[in-house]
C-alpha cells in the first residue's frame, strides 16, 4: 500500500516512522501547505507536493492520511482530499462528529473512495471499548479517564496567560475514583473527582508568579473546575523533564448479569504511552490498511472504527488469524 | 430477535439471563437432549423442546445459542445445527478451531446460515484485544494472563484424584510478572512464572491427605508445571466460600515506535468476572445480535468475532454511535 501524509507536524513524522514498522506499506510522498523545499522527510525517496499539485500525486497514494488539526485544517481538507483519495483523520471535535461524518461522506461517495475519520485512540480505541462494553453489558456504567498525559490544549491556555514564557500541563486521573470503579462500586464522580491538572510554567523574567497562578487556576473551562497544581521551572528544567508528549488513559465498563442482577463485572481497558501522536498514528495506520481493503472491494463512503470488522487492520490473513489469534 | 437455546447447562441458563437485559431480544424456547418434560425455564413461556424436533421450531428462532462443551458436543452440534438454523458457540478449543470452523463453514453455507465460533471472552474478547494490539504495534509482544478465576478442567482433574469427595481450582497470575509486563521490561516467562494454581480440597472420611496433596501436585500437564497450594476444607466451607464461578484475566500488548524505536507503549485489557458462564453468554448475545444483522443482509457462512465490524453488536443505530459513543 501507497501512504501519504497531508501535513508535516507531529502527527505526521509519527505516521512517516510508523510506516517503517509495517511492512506492506511504503510512504511514497508528503504532500504541505508550505513551500515543499522547506520540508525535509526523514526517509530517504520521499517526495514533497504542494497541495496545489494534486493531479502530480493522484497515482501515487493508496491511502492519505490527513495529518491536521480538527480546529481549522479537517473539517475542510477531510472532504476536500476525500474527492482525489481514500483518506483517514483523526477529527477529535466529540460534538462536531455527526457533521463532519456527513461532509465527508458525501464526498467519498460523490467520487468512489473510501474515508475513515476520527481515527486514534480516543476517539478511535476508546471508543470501540466503549461500544463493546455497552453492548455486551447492557446494564452499566462507562467511564472515561485521561492521562498521565500532556493536554495539548490546556497547555496553549498556559502559554497565553500573561507573564508566561513556556509551558505545559498535565491531566492525571485521580487514583481513590479509579480504584472506586476498578472495585464495581460505580461511584458518580464530578469532574474534579476525576481528574486533577499539574501545570509546569517557566516564567518570564520579573514575572509576577503569584498572578500567573492565579490567573491559570481561576481559567474558566480549562482549570477552575479542577484542583490544579503549578510550579515554577527553569527554561532547562523544561527541557531536560518535560520534552516528550507521553499520554494514556482508562475506560472501564461496570455492570451486572444473573437473574437477581447479582453478579458484577468489571471491563478496564488502558493505554500508557510515551509517544501520543507516534502512538495515534501506529492506530491511524492499521486503519488505513482497512480503508485500502475495503476500498479495493468497491466500498466506498465515510466509515469510522465502528464500521471496520477487526480482520481488517492485521496483515495476516483469516486462515491465519483463526490458527493463531483467536 | 427470536433466541433460542441448545443445552441448559450453566451457559444456558447465562444467555436465558442475559436475554432479559437485550430490549431487542426475546428468548423463544429451548431445546435439549434430555426429556423435554425435565427442563424447567426460570422464564414463563419459554418452551422446551426435543433434539428431535427441530422441524417444530424452525420458524421460531432467528439465532440458536449452542451451549455444549468443545470436547465432543460442539464439533458435532455446531455444523449439524449450521443446517437449520443461524448458530453461535463458545467452541474453545484452540487448537482445533481452524477444522471446526470448515466444518461448520460448510454446512452454514450450504444451507445460507450465518454461523459464528468461538465467542466469549477467551477465545472472544481477549482474541480481539490480541489483533488489535498486534495490528496497532507490530514490533511488540503479547501476554495474555487467566485468572483469578476458576479452572472447570483443573477442578474436574482434582475431583478425580484418589480420595477427593470434591476440589475447585483457580488459576492466579503472578503478581510480579504482572507488574513486570505492565511496566514494559518484556520479560520472557515460563509457565511457572505466570501463574499459580490454588486448589480446595473437601477429602473424604479417612483418606491420606499427603497422598491427596501429592498426587495434585505432579499431575502432568494440569500442575506439575506450576506452582500449586492445595487446602483441606470441609463441605460446608466449600459450599459457603466456593460456590461461585468467579474469572478473568488481563492481554496486553507492549511495543515501541519512533524513528529510533524510542518510545514504549502499553495496552492492558482486563476482565473481572463474577461469573465466567453469565459474562460469556452476554458477550454471545451481542455477537448473536451481529449474526441475526449479517444473515439479514443475505450473508452465509462461518465467522469468528475478527469478521464482525463493531457496530453490528450494539442496539444503537450507525448516527447514535458516532453521535454518542465515538
Amino acid at each position: 500500500m501507497k501512504i501519504g501524509i497531508l501535513g508535516y507536524g507531529n502527527l505526521g513524522r509519527g505516521v512517516e516512522s510508523a510506516v517503517r514498522q509495517n511492512e506492506d506499506m511504503e510512504l511514497t510522498c508528503i504532500i504541505t501547505r508550505r513551500d515543499p523545499k522547506t520540508v525535509k522527510p526523514a526517509t530517504e525517496g520521499v517526495e514533497v507536493y504542494s497541495v496545489d499539485e494534486i493531479e502530480k500525486v493522484k497515482d501515487k497514494i493508496d491511502v492519505l492520511v490527513l495529518c491536521g488539526g480538527s480546529a481549522t485544517d479537517l473539517p475542510v481538507q477531510t472532504p476536500e482530499f476525500a474527492r482525489y483519495f481514500n483518506v483517514i483523520d483523526s477529527f477529535d471535535t466529540h460534538a462536531r462528529i455527526p457533521e463532519h461524518f456527513a461532509n465527508v461522506d458525501r464526498a467519498a461517495k460523490e467520487n468512489g473512495h473510501v474515508a475513515l475519520i476520527s481515527c486514534g485512540w480516543d476517539p478511535g480505541m476508546f471508543s470501540l471499548m466503549r461500544l463493546y462494553g455497552a453492548s455486551i453489558l447492557p446494564e452499566g456504567n462507562d467511564y472515561t479517564f485521561w492521562g498521565k498525559g500532556v493536554s495539548q490544549g490546556h497547555s496553549d491556555a498556559i502559554r497565553r496567560v500573561k507573564g508566561v514564557k513556556n509551558g505545559k500541563q498535565y491531566t492525571i486521573p485521580v487514583e481513590v475514583a479509579l480504584e472506586a470503579v476498578r472495585k464495581g462500586e460505580n461511584p458518580e464522580l464530578t469532574t474534579r473527582q476525576k481528574h486533577t491538572r499539574e501545570c509546569f510554567v517557566v516564567p518570564e523574567e520579573g514575572a509576577d508568579l503569584a498572578q500567573i497562578e492565579q490567573d491559570i487556576k481561576t481559567m474558566p473551562n480549562y482549570f477552575a473546575d479542577y484542583d490544579t497544581t503549578v510550579h515554577f521551572i527553569t527554561e532547562e528544567e523544561f527541557s531536560r523533564d518535560h520534552a516528550g508528549i507521553p499520554h494514556g488513559g482508562f475506560v472501564f465498563r461496570t455492570g451486572v448479569t444473573g437473574f437477581e442482577k447479582e453478579h458484577k463485572h468489571v471491563v478496564e481497558f488502558s493505554l500508557k504511552l510515551d509517544s501520543n501522536p507516534e502512538f495515534t498514528s501506529s492506530v491511524i495506520l492499521s486503519f488505513a490498511r482497512a480503508v485500502y481493503r475495503l476500498s479495493r472491494e468497491g466500498v466506498s463512503g465515510c466509515k469510522t472504527v465502528f464500521d471496520i470488522a477487526p480482520a481488517y487492520l492485521s496483515p495476516l490473513s483469516g486462515e491465519e488469524l483463526r490458527a493463531h489469534m483467536l
